[in-house]
């Protein structure tokens, strides 16, 4: 079994090496812009160590991985739009640089590109494979929706927070992992205990994700401290905040959320405060570690030698420890 | 061989029944709504008269038909979006009913639905059509950014504006006739003779718009007329007038053209007195004329029985002979 480092590496190069049409312009150049950005390229490595822990032919997974890579890239770029996000990966980002139409049309054009790298396969992994790439993709956009609904919603409960960062974040990197599995022959079986692995890695993944944007490291988070709180972005910590703040601090919590004008640094340091106070970052971690765990319970009830899961262990354990 | 109406009466109740999630609503109730607002149904209808016309089994092509005809629906979406229309089929646009976001989302996915349709072809036949529908939504996103970049390119060429309407109108309709042909295993031959028919009808279709934008009756177009002329829309009779213009005509042309405050009935009465005085209207009829004969030619030289190419033959004959 191979490294993380091993497969990243070899998508790197299959990606550096991808060749689009030049014309027009407008459409390809923003295409190339996207992929070369860099990213840890997760999702493709996690179809590659898969299939690899299946025994799988790696090279027949290539193709399929770069597909995945490719379709999340077209998430970012039409996600950036919604958002209206300015730089992404310390680059403007697509509709920034260029403008809306040419990111909505390169996006599209993006996904057309993507099922093209599931046409060598075997035509019985074909039909398997798309379907599930299918299903995905319309979980993302069913995602993408929910979020953007929460941005006016007031009262999103845990339980729909979750179940919107499963469909945005989880059902993409456990469809990674199965198909890298379904490429290998894995049983039915095996290749859903892997999806479910996926789906709970996934969770784990988000939460850390609002955590570090809190109490994470600048330099080895990589993005702005604080921006969530910033936005009022209903995470994790800011719904559990406000279900348990009471009376003077349920007051000061949303003073601060209607806040028009204000002190960044004021902001985030006094939310930051409230959280603590309220411990939401112990109960993230409590259902870090509940999520990490559901995961590892998956990983080893799959029926392959043990020694051929270390991998995948290695790399669930560096993704729910990284960068406090 | 059955008639265009009765495969457009199989296509309506097919799509009538489709059925999507509920929710999030915001992402599947602009896709109902697009798909409900009706149209000719042109495209998936090309699908079935093809798989008609080879002798094959209409019903296998029902689906990939219904994948078409969502993939187009999603173009008009985006397009839609791209063009800032505010009208489509005599309903507010999507993006004008809810907004941008949602109907980047919505279309794509649509893109995602409209190939889970392919699914229950027999693997052998899933790699070729999904193929010829991947390379064949590429070719439409790029004519898509032709037409967006020859909206402030000042020397469009006759060469140039035929090469975008093929990408965006003509290999959309070869490419459902190719399918339809695919389906009834039709040989390499014979579909790419269909094909070729598709793209001439298509050519000799889109030139018919032009005219018809100008020339065209009210009541049976169902669009405005002169809306090309209004929005300085290259179309095939502009390109040709700016071209043939000399002196005072082209003084007058230009001067209609730079005008940023106009009325719209004297800008249209003008500009369509140069054409007149030009012969453009004759210039695309016999373009389209051309087009139309060379698809004939190859519909001509498809190796089947003669009467199985009556409706096709029909329908090309309706299609550049409509409304004028």
């Amino acid at each position: 079994m191979h490294p993380f480092q091993y497969f990243q590496e070899i998508i790197k190069n299959k990606v550096d090496n991808l060749v689009f049409n030049d014309n027009p312009k407008e459409l390809y150049d923003p295409i190339k812009y996207s992929l070369s950005a860099g990213g840890k390229r997760l999702r493709p490595v996690l179809t590659l160590m898969a299939c690899d822990m299946f025994s799988g032919n790696i090279e027949q997974a290539i193709n399929p991985a770069i597909a995945y890579e490719i379709f999340h890239n077209f998430t970012l770029i039409h996600d950036d739009i919604m958002d209206n996000s300015c730089v992404r990966r310390n680059k403007l980002t697509v509709h920034n640089k260029w403008n809306n139409n040419i990111a909505i049309l390169s996006g599209d054009a993006m996904v057309f590109k993507a099922y093209d790298f599931f046409l060598e396969l075997d035509p019985k992994l074909l039909k398997k494979t798309i379907t599930l790439f299918n299903n995905t993709a319309i979980e993302v956009c069913e995602g993408q929706q929910y979020d953007m609904n929460f941005e006016t919603k007031e009262d999103v409960s845990i339980e729909e927070y979750l179940e919107m960062i499963k469909l945005k974040t989880s059902v993409l990197i456990a469809a990674c992992l199965k198909t890298g599995a379904i490429i290998a022959n894995a049983s039915d079986k095996d290749a859903n205990l892997i999806y479910d692995f996926g789906i709970n890695i996934g969770l784990a993944f988000q939460l850390q994700d609002d955590l570090l944007d809190v109490y994470g490291d600048f330099d080895v988070f990589g993005k702005k401290i604080g921006n969530d709180i910033v936005s009022n972005k209903k995470t994790f910590l800011l719904i559990n905040a406000k279900k348990l703040a009471k009376d003077k601090m349920l007051d000061s919590l949303n003073y601060y959320l209607q806040l028009k004008n204000f002190s960044k640094f004021e902001k985030v340091a006094k939310v930051t405060e409230i959280y603590n106070k309220l411990d939401v970052k112990e109960l993230a971690e409590i259902k870090i570690k509940l999520f990490f765990n559901k995961a590892i319970y998956s990983l080893n009830k799959i029926n392959i030698e043990e020694n051929k899961k270390t991998e995948l262990l290695l790399f669930a354990n560096n993704l729910v420890e990284r960068s406090f």
